[in-house]
């Protein structure tokens, strides 16, 4: 059976890893189509004469599918992981049709809530790496994260 | 015919607004199942004993819907949107089934590339409400914008 975490399982350093999610063209575009229909997403052609110079992942893709690698990657909070807030979210480069992304998570701060006393706050950097081992997406989030005691064990 | 906008064009206070997207149930589930599948957005009768306290739209969701929003809010940059950064994202309350989302959008600065002198960063805050005119959603991006003597216009 799962082992869910609480605040006092997490720490300052600890890693967790997790791969891999392979965004093909028409994914893509399709993805694009709904939520961010411009042209160097949706139309490989044009693409090539834009400023991704190629057929670019929409960046709320690579974001979504970070999302689905970051549920699996094993943190297993016990109310689920549940994003209080992005501090940070940048796509140093495009994700392109066929890459395979995968990611790298370390908790860099755990902390109390000043005004809810059943959970916490839990600091994570999140990089999202492409097959050659280059980063298109750097994050870093807090996580709302139940205390033990509230949760019954 | 469009007007398209440079950095010259950008200013700080200037204000863009847009609506409406509904996110209805079926579409929040779907989304979820794909990109954030855990209970509180894929099963509305665990979602009640959730966190949530009912079915949320995964947050990712919130903000690629607020990314198709911003395309129809009028900057109408030459190069088309490109985020460099978002500098903060969060969720002070989760989108229900049904919710009618808005955008609104005020620049707050616009600067001159250190590196790149054909571009620049245009920083605008985004706060997405629901039809309840409350905040689902509150954004900072930096976003690449040509200056015109470069783009020919």
């Amino acid at each position: 059976m799962t082992q869910f975490r609480h605040l006092e399982d997490f720490a300052p350093g600890q890693r967790f890893e997790n791969g891999s999610i392979t965004l093909d063209e028409a994914a893509m575009i399709a993805f694009a189509q709904q939520f961010d229909p411009q042209p160097f997403h949706t139309e490989p052609e044009a693409a090539e004469r834009s400023f991704f110079k190629g057929l670019a992942a929409s960046g709320w893709h690579t974001a979504a599918a970070t999302m689905r690698l970051f549920l699996g990657a094993g943190l297993n909070v016990a109310w689920g992981l549940i994003g209080r807030q992005v501090e940070t979210l940048e796509w140093p480069r495009p994700t392109r049709p066929g890459d395979t992304l995968r990611i790298a998570c370390e908790v860099l701060e755990v902390r109390a809530s000043r005004s809810r006393p059943e959970m916490g706050i839990v600091r994570i950097r999140t990089e999202t790496f492409n097959q050659r081992d280059e980063i298109v997406q750097r994050m870093v989030t807090a996580i709302v994260v139940p205390v033990k005691a509230t949760a019954g064990g």
